[in-house]
């Protein structure tokens, strides 16, 4: 059974699983959650590359078609250092980067991550790849994954704390805002009408689904389309979180690891 | 050298190692934060464990007098299952269930902490063997940590949060607040806000100190007081919140350390 590999630190790839279930209703899903280690984005980019050589070890053990990296902390770990594997390795940086240069018509860009990710400057980086001349502006968002794993997702806390991070970026001038966190998708509203309808947002899922849609051609349907969670972890409010973020989705089964 | 060994997974254990560099100037501190797996308070209790007996492993390579473990979710895994040391361990949570129960008068208390402390009920427990009559209302405060993690202190974003969590027990008639996770001193002000001066705050350092003096009085007296600060991974941002924390104190060494 041919299936689709996701790893993230926690919940925040749900909202890159859920695009993807969506797009792929016949696809099967394998998600790992290092919930043990969790959260990735203050922790230094050696230490996230070892858990992330851990996870590419737990894949081994399924028949997969592709691995996506649905973590951007661990994203810049991998492109930092690319780690060698059968199947193919996708990662969030690069999609966020080609699409965010895709739509920005002043080529000024802004990126809001994880304090890790803006210290990389992994998204600086794949956009200058693309675009050298463009102008890219990061903002750290520290608050914004406990936020969401707090289930605050329509909030006037949460409108406030967006509010004051976008703010920092008011003076810029730039007409793109890349969601350089996969757990931002689920404040995307928040997002929205703090940034205003002049600056598009780029979500990194988007390009994601069209790599993979090449790769799903190519290869045999499973003879079930499910969704299965493994976690390092079983940390309190798990099942709620998830639920929360996959619905109207459901997934089948979910189980503990060691990682 | 016979110094005084500190845990916590981050830099909440600070507070309290600010509270005893100021009770005990001339003792030596040895401050292990494990911010490679921070936070805890969102991991099972018997992970948490697993990684306590790490850190009293780590310990056993110093001359110690005592070990704390000043972090609210460490305590309650010791609590569940005490682990075999030559060293005296204290922990923080039975300190501020003895404290809350001498200053209540009503007999209504309650506690802030994370949902790992919340969830264990740790602090009801520790209060009922105490005192059996008394009611124990717990509220969960996931935010917390990370708006000290991310310096946000006196704040009003603060000030809303602290408030909302704290107005959950409004109805409750507590006269008495148990800061239940060494993160929350650091937002002492803000708290006092909220609860009002009706309801007087909790903080175990004040109690450890009670307890530590007995066992300092029995012991030689270091050679150096400093401040030596371990951690499982060099995080972003890790040298400036501690200094933020410390303050006006500052610490000798930092070292990044295989825990």
């Amino acid at each position: 059974m041919s299936s689709i590999g996701i790893f993230d630190s926690g919940v925040g790839g749900v909202t890159v699983l859920k695009a993807l279930r969506e797009k792929f209703p016949d696809e099967n899903f394998i998600y790992l959650a290092d919930t043990a280690r969790l959260p990735y984005g203050a922790k230094s980019i050696s230490t996230i590359h070892q858990y992330l050589e851990r996870a590419i070890t737990f894949f081994s053990d399924f028949d997969l078609k592709a691995i996506v990296v649905a973590c951007n902390s661990a994203s810049v770990a991998y492109l930092s250092k690319p780690i060698k594997s059968q199947v193919p390795i996708l990662n969030v940086i690069e999609p966020g980067a080609s699409k965010a240069v895709q739509v920005s018509n002043s080529g000024r860009i802004g990126v809001l991550g994880t304090r890790a990710t803006v210290l990389s400057e992994a998204y600086k980086k794949a956009i200058h790849k693309l675009k050298p001349e463009f102008e890219v502006f990061q903002q750290a968002c520290p608050l914004l994954v406990p936020l969401v794993e707090e289930g605050w997702l329509e909030d006037p806390v949460t409108n406030l704390i967006v509010n004051r991070y976008i703010s920092q970026l008011s003076t810029k001038n730039i007409d793109t805002l890349v969601l350089g966190c996969t757990h931002y998708p689920a404040l995307r509203k928040s997002i929205a009408n703090s940034a205003g309808s002049a600056i598009q947002l780029v979500d990194s899922a988007e390009v994601l689904t069209i790599q993979l849609e090449m790769i799903i051609k190519n290869s045999k349907t499973p003879k079930s389309a499910g969704i299965h969670i493994y976690a390092s972890d079983f940390s309190p409010r798990l099942e709620e979180t998830l639920h929360l973020l996959l619905k109207p989705h459901r997934y089948d089964s979910l189980e503990t690891i060691d990682l």
